[in-house]
């Protein structure tokens, strides 16, 4: 099947707002099996879209509209593509009543304008939409050659298309589709190379996306029905897991943090954090957690030297030796951490995230990460070189990253990445 | 004038990134008073491309590509933009040298299929790249009708577009212009209608752009040079100032932590944060700032209520009798974080970021900010009613906002938004 998306709308033309519908609509298509050849923004201009859509419906046999179904004059797709396809609009009263209703809710009323959104497909189908006034629509044409017309506001086009849309094209794909996407630490081409060989069956595909630090693998399969989808999804994502080991960490997650949260949850553990370069982005990812408040009640950031000894007790001379910058501040931040917190696990950063501020040895980017774990005294610690990934945001997220790493392996009893363990009372080496 | 915008690229079919390229196209476009109608993407495929750029050129004085340019064999942009436009490419030692050495930085060497990207237009141009290994093109008929080729890279498709074409067409529309972005707290609606006539002007234009809690007012002019349209800018600008007062905070920065840091700068202030509901987001975007060390030493995220007595010394008392969530106790922790760390100013913030949580007179949203001032001993505490605006993140994003601006206000001498001040040892009322 070969499909084209064209949104409509003059805030895409004036570059207002990123198109990001198309991407989603792409995607999607591309799951099912659909080959995508063109994608186009146009106006809401009866002529050109009625050329567009007519050129399209030629050489493809699926368009995928977003955007153009609002209440004002100009608003004409569904109009325009009613006569492509032969066919013809009629008022439908239910669909009124739900306009009526929805702006009742909010205490208005509907312009006669809306009537046009009430207006649906004679010979298609209207397509209902749970989250806003406008129904999509479905038109077909003698051929089978057809066109789903759905909103232009993202959340009303995502749910109208999982809901209306998707279903009618598995079933002429004759298949259920399933995703899950497995996170994994590390950059895209060292993690490409070790698993190369799942990027290339047909199904399921597998496809990375590129993140600060880490990597989405989304698995997609193509099945007869969704416990067969859902099967083969997770037993391809298992043989990722067997290559890819620890940095694989979670499975449907937004994010590291909430990975870290409910492990720590589960092992009924407590964090604190200990913030000088990162300056509260480790607490503010973990806080970010619904929930986070059973496993976090503190965190310090200590971006000042002064800071570090008065909250955390690092010693001053240890300071002035060391540099702030250094695996010894490091490791007496994470234990000061955990003794002003009394919390179980802490993780400690300082560093320099730049742009200036580099040090002999130390180049912006050098970053020093510690976990205190209360329940043996060790500290770990760990340098680092974050030089050359990006400007100072691309250092502390990768840093932030990092420490939340550390929670999660100190959580799990897993061996932390590239680091020293320190024994109760024993000082960080430089490193 | 009359553009296509065509983004060339098959990542961009499939929905693996999202095209940002068309958006900051049309938008340049926009501001040079250029438009578009169309906006297309297309893969690597030679025939679908030249009936596209044919279609094109008969009805619109001007394509931008972007993408297309690379060294592979399927990369026939350049190629089929050239036959179109009756123009012939040739190999360009100069091109080939920058090619080279390009690679030999890297400790690489050029494949013999990079000696495509040396092939520039013979009777158009090339339009030199200073980001990448491929040069871009300009291709231009008899008739006056053009084409630009741009990398499909989005700094350096930027960076060309900015050094190279823009001139050109800056040139034919016998102009030069300029932008400048006011950024103003509050929402879209607010704002636009109190300077409602202020966006019908043609020249300068202004575009509202809406953001987490502020807008940003883009104010574009044409002039015939480069300080006329920057003073017709700066003009407009103090008219939108002049309407908008104290909400509109600065212009051409990245965001209110900027302007925070550089504020307590120039006042020669020290700031300190206490969040709990933020979790550190204030913090963590105060220290976004490169040079936030001269204002920013310590802040305290007192997550749990245990840690808002032992880090801000709040009374278990007060929390107990009035919540934790409460004027008085968001009082106690501004008080709190000036004593121990020191700070001229504190901004302390306790709230119900959601999903769950909700208490009776205080649903999800409900957020209550005080900003402690040690120059006076004054505490200014107001309650934040965030509910209805949206989910965690976007309660949390619009309290910390709320934060910096009361930051913004205590170091300006401003009066804080709907807060109540406190005298010295005065406890905040019930809000």
């Amino acid at each position: 099947m070969i499909a084209e998306i064209i949104c409509v709308g003059t805030e895409l033309l004036l570059g207002d707002i990123v198109n990001s519908n198309a991407q989603f609509l792409s995607r999607e298509l591309a799951e099912l099996g659909v080959t995508v050849l063109h994608q186009h923004v146009v106006g809401d201009n009866p002529a050109r879209l009625r050329a567009l859509v007519q050129e399209a419906k030629d050489r493809s046999d699926l368009l995928v509209f977003s955007g153009g179904l609002g209440p004002t004059a100009d608003d004409l797709t569904k109009e325009t593509v009613a006569e492509v396809f032969g066919d013809t609009l009629h008022f439908d009263a239910e669909e009124w009543a739900k306009i009526e209703a929805f702006f009742a809710r909010t205490g208005r009323r509907p312009t006669a304008n809306n009537r046009k959104q009430a207006m649906v497909p004679t010979r298609g189908r209207k397509l209902p939409n749970a989250h806003g006034t406008a129904p999509g629509a479905w038109f077909e044409d003698a051929q089978g050659r057809a066109a789903a017309l759905l909103p232009g506001v993202p959340h009303e086009m995502k749910a109208m298309w999982t809901e209306d849309v998707r279903p009618i094209l598995e079933a002429r794909q004759n298949c259920t589709i399933h995703s899950m996407t497995l996170r994994v630490l590390g950059g895209e081409s060292d993690i490409a190379s070790r698993v190369a060989p799942l990027f290339e069956s047909a199904n399921p595909t597998a496809a990375i996306y590129c993140k600060t630090g880490e990597s989405e693998i989304r698995v997609t399969a193509r099945a007869a029905n969704r416990a067969a989808a859902e099967a083969a999804c997770r037993a391809r994502i298992e043989e990722f897991r067997a290559i890819l080991g620890d940095n694989a960490y979670d499975v449907d997650v937004p994010g590291l943090a909430y990975t870290v949260v409910r492990t720590l949850r589960e092992r009924g553990l407590q964090a604190a954090t200990a913030e000088s370069c990162t300056g509260g982005l480790v607490a503010e990812q973990l806080t970010a957690v619904p929930g986070a408040s059973e496993v976090f009640g503190t965190g310090f950031v200590t971006y000042a030297a002064a800071a570090k000894t008065r909250l955390l007790g690092v010693d001053p001379a240890l300071i002035e030796r060391c540099n702030v910058v250094s695996a010894p501040v490091a490791a007496a931040m994470a234990r000061g951490a955990l003794a002003a917190s009394g919390a179980d696990l802490s993780v400690a950063l300082t560093g320099l995230a730049g742009p200036g501020g580099a040090l002999p040895g130390k180049p912006v980017g050098t970053v020093y990460l510690a976990g205190g774990d209360a329940r043996t005294g060790c500290v770990h610690v760990a340098r680092l070189n974050l030089c050359g990934y990006g400007d100072r945001t691309i250092i502390r997220a990768r840093a932030a990253l990092q420490a939340l790493d550390l929670l999660r392996r100190m959580a799990l009893g897993l061996a932390p990445v590239n680091a020293v363990t320190l024994a109760p009372g024993q000082q960080a080496p430089e490193l």
